[in-house]
């Protein structure tokens, strides 16, 4: 029995996570699905009433947060979350539990009693396919079967509208602009047959290893909401397995729907048990990472036996998406001998070096069908890696991006064809004209598997700026089609984010994406803008703050800069805001309008007009409101 | 003869602005023209060579920051810059000087001596056309005169790459992808008669008072590069004097192009005065701000004399752009009546409340060609303001926006026949799909006429991040052919900016400007993201530091998470920067290259490369460079 690691606790205690145990304004609610065992978790941003026009209906909105955010849910990272999907894997009947960890190396670490005081306490005991079963939600879904996760997925990116649409509608907050989808396929209504139909067919897929059961399913395809994922992951160079949980725990407040595990140094193993058994999101990660720290740095050393024990290892911990770099061809390495920037993925040098060293074509590419059997007993998705994508504007859309990617929509027809799940990655750096190609060949040369990118950033000349620089590109691809976009903080290329980084690259890329979905269409994306647009004008300070992304933030920089008598003032947002007195011209606008429709001759409004003129003098009201 | 305002000055000394008198890693250059009074200023940034491969040649940039960063000159807020332009302005013979301020106003508030101890110690005299004439470039260039500030502008654009185009294409910089410019046509070299043509053709303005000698010409143009603009102002609210003038000299020396003064208040005049003849950029400004304190802030008593003598006071102090919001027509207000947010723009509320309290239509609009005479007697020009501009999503694209904007084609036929020069300013608030549209619309109904919008926000939902919900916007519009750019800050809708805000909001719009070039394909544009991209791959962190838009923010960011021993480090940029050993793997990715090309058969090449693995493998290089 593991003896309860102490430290840890101490440092994620409830009182330490406590301020992230709510959202300003809001409540979490659960809808019930087919069964009382699918409750699937929103958010409810309650509104304050319009003075003297009565009430504003609650916005509900996604909720990434998991249970942290429940109220009913008693915080103890050392017990984990509650497996809500437990039942569901058992009664399909089709896996099993294994007396210990499977791989090699996860038998090692249990056995090292010295990393006790790390280790999470009780890891439930690791669960694989029957023989000859496969596990994936895709193999499911191609037999026509409809998973609790698929039903739960189909709730999730509904947000209510079914139940709220009189309600938001009687607001005011149902207008929407068309939207350009450049082929996405959004139905007004997502059903849990749309979600199988989906999965079946590779457009969309939901990262869901049976060993994470505490997940709370999400689905990645351009024909639901885009989605975002922050990175994490301690070094060699400092941060904590503690501070890792906790920017996890922080990533999801703010909003991030997937989490990718980076850690690198000597406890990654004992890292990602402690993130896993407390994530509601998907955990995604680069195996080849972690193979590379068990040859000491040698890339010329791994081998496909330590490749593959590592595979199963993280699969077993309950790893959802496995980056796995099978495109980097040894054929193609030389098409980035003249690039700016070489290769710039670090899984990418990392297998460059490999092909070079061994003079022989990449062992990821040549036992991709081995990798295919490990990812489909647990279900654990592709992501693809773009090993030589862009390290620079002046790299984009070379041919040696191209060709891997090629090589990836080949990989992708191969994982299909053991019914494993794939989504692929994408760059990285890339100026706005070039960003739609990466899309439409991603489409065409990938059969429309999901596409996940790096941003890109749309220049190279603003560190300290780069999530703006990425979000702005990021922004745009989501439009064209991409299903995932992966964050970058400000820190990037220049240091390791801290918490409040991962902060500002996650509300970035929560923008961005939200930016991406009301370019699409995506139906009923506009209420909350429209919500926030209409709390503005109304001058609901309070609604303002917690319809944003960011409510902390907004209030901060509110409280920051106007004391508090100055609320009602002109001055605070003459560039594009409410006006001082907008609603009260609004109001005299509409009365105007309504005399014009009531008689609008020429003579007859010039009349009306001469009254309300005057009535309006009369009536002495400064533009300014002072005092 | 006024008293010098001492708490003026010793605020704003030579101590306190000290910090922006240099940017790190560059100097100070200047390009002399055909005279030798035209000498345009250019920054260059100087960097390291890289180890064992020679020199880098020093990249040469825009430089706003005017003489605050040329070390020769003698930095003096109480005198204000050098009249550079007097002479140009004095030998064109069509001008004279007054013996004071021609508006009644101005006159006012220079008898005024409670104010001596708050006003600039001793503004120019003015100057105005001669009877009959017309001092505006547009005039000039229709006439076929290439004026020094045109020579000026041509220099300035070309940013010396005809110099240096070798050094470029040597250090392997000039490479650049072609861009995709949606009908602008920007030419290899800018030539001084390009730059006449596109300001007769009325595609571009110069702006450029003649009674602020002190501004350093530059030109707005979809055939040039993107401009910015950075708002300022003091607000009954708190700044003051000292804060907006150090807020602009900031402002320009982070790149901002222009500068608009918004300031409210009692000291509005004395306040642009030390603004005026402190900045190298053109000032622009909304005179119905001021106007309507002179009526205190009663709309309704707006008069076209009370604006007539507001236009003259702010021509005769040197402002180089008005604001004009001559396109909210009566029969236009109510088309906002079914708005979410009505009318937001502040100029916008204030004429339609105007034209409501008289029933008469926008006396902007009724002495349309009047204002034009007042404009072309000083070379004062039009930014046709946007005063139905869209406050949220929800109205964007409205007929109450399109309807204006049409209008403002109207008003620049008019502004035209005055030979006055105009820009269009527009929205706002757009979701991206919606975007497009503004533009090509812009261009049609306006004739070409420059575009300069505020963002657009391209979602409602992230107050205290609009800086980069706008810049998303602007960088979308930009490419599609807006001139230039309005900032936005992260205060925006929250509260009043600090110098912080403002420089986030001027970087984030510089990157959003620089990203539209690229996209455009705007010749050279790709040279500073190469060099940047160069000095990444070859670990040169103090050049990649002073490439950058924020040298001082990229160090500090640098600083503040790595410690100096781990600048070498893997670890720091592992998502998509350089690799810890990029450039080893890159060396070995070019020798394996040559060496296919010399013997490609495939049977030597395998030979050649066993012999290159067991080398490397002899090498026992680990990837990570430890220690």
């Amino acid at each position: 029995m593991n003896a309860i690691p102490e430290s840890v606790l101490s440092a994620l205690g409830a009182e330490r996570l406590a301020p992230l145990r709510s959202y300003p304004g809001s409540r979490k609610v659960y809808v019930t699905g087919s069964r009382p065992d699918i409750r699937v978790p929103m958010r409810e941003i309650v509104q304050t009433p319009t003075p003297g026009a009565g009430t504003n209906p609650p916005i509900t909105v996604y909720d990434a947060s998991g249970p942290y955010t429940d109220p009913d849910h008693a915080l103890d990272l050392a017990r984990g979350l509650p497996p809500l999907r437990a039942g569901w894997i058992a009664e399909r009947g089709d896996t099993e539990q294994l007396d210990g960890p499977g791989s090699e190396y996860g038998r090692v670490r249990a056995a090292d009693h010295s990393l006790d005081g790390l280790r999470f306490p009780a890891p439930p005991p690791p669960r694989r396919a029957r023989a000859g079963a496969n596990v994936t939600q895709l193999h499911y879904a191609r037999r026509g079967i409809i998973t609790p996760e698929m039903e739960f997925v189909a709730i999730r990116e509904n947000l209510r509208m079914d139940e709220l649409r009189e309600q938001y509608a009687a607001a005011g907050l149902l207008m929407q602009h068309p939207g350009e989808s450049f082929g996405a396929n959004t139905p007004q209504r997502i059903t849990p047959e749309f979600v199988r139909d989906e999965i079946a067919a590779g457009r969309a897929i939901i990262p869901a290893n049976i060993n994470h059961p505490e997940l709370e399913p999400m689905i990645i395809g351009r024909n639901f909401l885009v989605k975002i994922n922050g990175n994490l992951g301690s070094s060699a160079l400092g941060s904590s397995i503690e501070e890792e949980v906790e920017k996890m725990v922080w990533g999801i407040r703010w909003g991030s729907d997937t989490i990718m595990d980076l850690s690198t140094g000597k406890h990654i193993h004992e890292t990602r048990e402690w993130i896993v058994r407390n994530s509601p999101v998907p955990i995604g990660t680069v195996p080849i990472y972690q193979a590379l720290e068990k040859v000491d740095g040698k890339a010329e050393e791994l081998s496909w036996a330590l490749f593959r024990d590592t595979l199963i290892e993280q699969a077993e911990q309950g790893v959802d998406y496995f980056t796995i770099h099978a495109g980097v061809r040894l054929a193609y390495v030389p098409l980035t001998a003249q690039r700016l920037t070489g290769i710039v993925s670090r899984g990418g040098s990392i297998m460059a070096k490999w092909c070079l060293a061994h003079h022989e074509e990449n062992f990821l590419y040549t036992h991709f069908e081995e990798i295919c059997e490990i990812m489909q007993a647990y279900d654990v998705a592709f992501s693809l890696g773009d090993g030589l994508r862009p390290g620079s504007l002046a790299d984009a859309n070379d041919a040696a991006q191209f060709a891997e990617l090629e090589t990836l929509g080949e990989l992708t027809r191969i994982a299909w064809q053991h019914d494993v799940q794939v989504m692929i990655e994408g760059p990285g750096h890339v100026p706005m004209q070039k960003i739609r190609e990466n899309m439409d060949k991603e489409l065409r040369d990938c059969h429309e598997a999901p596409f996940y990118t790096l941003g890109p950033l749309v220049t190279d000349i603003a560190p300290g700026y780069d999530h703006i620089t990425s979000a702005i590109g990021a922004a745009q691809i989501g439009w064209y089609g991409t299903a995932m976009l992966c964050y970058v903080t400000p820190k990037e290329h220049l240091g390791l984010p801290d918490r409040e980084d991962v902060r500002e690259g996650i509300v970035t890329y929560r923008l961005a994406a939200h930016a991406a979905d009301l370019a699409k269409g995506h139906p009923g994306a506009q209420v909350r803008d429209n919500a926030m647009s209409k709390a503005r004008f109304e001058f609901r300070w309070e609604d303002q703050f917690n319809l944003g992304l960011d409510p902390e933030k907004a209030r901060a920089f509110h409280d920051a800069t106007l004391p508090k008598e100055a609320h009602k003032s002109a001055h605070f947002c003459s560039m594009c805001g409410p006006q001082f007195c907008s609603m009260k011209i609004t109001r005299e606008v509409r009365e105007y309008a309504a005399a014009q429709a009531i008689d609008n001759t020429d003579e007859a409004m010039r009349r009306g007009l001469q009254e309300k003129a005057a009535e309006f003098r009369d009536s002495g009201a400064a533009l300014y409101r002072k005092g």
